[in-house]
């Protein structure tokens, strides 16, 4: 039991949490046989918690599949986070696959230098694409990522208030791929927080920067500020509903189905060839300065 | 501007929440020439905004329309309910229209007494029964209710929590009839919330009775006290998200069509003849006690 502001509010044991996430896992069925799985790892710990949960899970119900772990270096000044997602990959024993956006031609700072979009946005497009495209070239069928209870609560709230009721139908454990070039995604994670997973990091020794190693984002920034505002909301609100974060978040899994209707067709992109549901896609509309 | 625990509340000017009602009851043809609407009143705050915002408004248009108010008597040991919904009426010149239970044939301690039902749920069924048969019988095609918004969004949460995404369906300004003996329900007070209603009321000398009058209930009650907590929650995320509560409720209204997909048929009770979804009617279960 860990007391906050005089509140006490449950910590959850490593068991539990990976007994949760192993639920998760095999319900939603995010492994199967076969699957080569690369594990986007920013060097934060909720990816790297999604990559020992997994490796975890395979070994224990010894299922015939290849997990890799996937870094993308965007030359961010500080030379630490490569070292520590190397930690991340050694501990679990899995092989580490590194990219920086460098090779792949592109300047991260040029192009924040040159849009009026936010740094997060221009980055969020960025990782994407080469977490979907150069996992997919070396053949992986899924990807996973460390999105986790929280994150997806955040965006229900900010997309249900912005009535973007379109995107809360991705908000699941898996989502299917809805193209021959678009990799399945999974999130182990998908119903425990942000608190559980720093705790459980730290339990099991898990090396893991923290978000602030990003050079260009900072609690000045407005969106950031907004989205910390929304996490600090729902730890609020779950101290007076108890259990409030994962009935939400199971009831976001049965409630996206309604909002699928609103599924816009994808196709590919006739400058790069990668899947996108618009006429030219967003990396290469920003990044090859494309209108 | 009013100061709660060191944080400032906007107060809202009565002539601001008179055109935010005024232009919800515009916005989605609340009122309409010909109509004959009864407004509900239990003797509370909220009913009566909703009786002298319409009044207000059909005045103000100048529309061809009948407004009368509609109380129904539960039988409640305080005489003094009756007296305060009678000022209600008379401050805005229209009639006043009471039914008691007891001319019903209807006995609401006993049933009470006898079901293991809770009690709001009893009373719930009740008077949503009355309040669509009796103003039909009289001739209204229309029946208004104080229920503002942050009764919506205390359902909505509720209602998303437990999985019972086709409620969401309903919340909107006004419901449609669904059936030739169920009256078109109107919520005028949709966009506008309970403190501010309650102020409404405080500047425009409106009267009124505490909900506590009510001997039934008490926030002793589990399903009470869970229900004040999530009223509280709401100001709480609000006091951190400037204007969430109206940003929510126009949210609902866009989305309550997604959900609308599971409706079921209405058809009248083998007993009573009366609007129903079931087999037989809530109330001819509960009051005739047909299990």
């Amino acid at each position: 039991m860990v007391r906050q502001r005089g509140k006490v509010v449950e910590a959850m044991k490593p068991e539990t949490y990976l007994s949760r996430v192993s639920k998760t896992i095999s319900k939603f069925k995010l492994v199967e046989e076969g699957d080569v799985i690369f594990v986007a790892l920013s060097g934060g710990g909720d990816s790297a918690s999604a990559l020992f949960t997994l490796k975890s899970f395979v070994d224990q119900k010894d299922v015939d599949c290849e997990l890799k772990g996937f870094h993308i270096d965007l030359g961010f000044p500080s030379g630490k986070t490569l070292d520590v997602v190397k930690g991340q990959t050694d501990l679990v024993g899995v092989e580490l696959v590194t990219v920086s956006t460098k090779e792949l031609g592109v300047s991260f700072p040029d192009v924040v230098k040159k849009t009026s979009r936010p740094v997060c946005s221009v980055c969020g497009v960025l990782k994407r694409y080469v977490m979907n495209k150069i996992p997919r070239e070396m053949g992986a069928n899924k990807i996973a990522t460390g999105h986790h209870m929280d994150d997806f609560l955040v965006f229900f709230f900010k997309n249900v208030i912005s009535q973007n009721f379109f995107w809360i139908s991705k908000f699941k454990p898996k989502l299917e791929s809805s193209h021959p070039k678009m990799l399945c995604r999974i999130r182990p994670l998908f119903f425990v927080g942000g608190k559980e997973t720093r705790d459980f990091c730290e339990s099991m020794g898990i090396p893991f920067v923290e978000r602030e190693s990003c050079p260009h984002t900072s609690l000045d920034c407005y969106t950031d500020l907004n989205r910390a505002k929304w996490y600090e909301t729902l730890y609020q609100i779950e101290k007076k509903h108890k259990n409030f974060r994962c009935q939400m978040a199971r009831s976001i899994v049965k409630m996206n189905k309604f909002f699928a209707v609103e599924a816009s067709r994808v196709v590919e992109c006739p400058l790069c060839g990668e899947p996108t549901n618009q006429e030219t896609c967003s990396f290469c509309r920003l990044f090859k300065g494309v209108k």
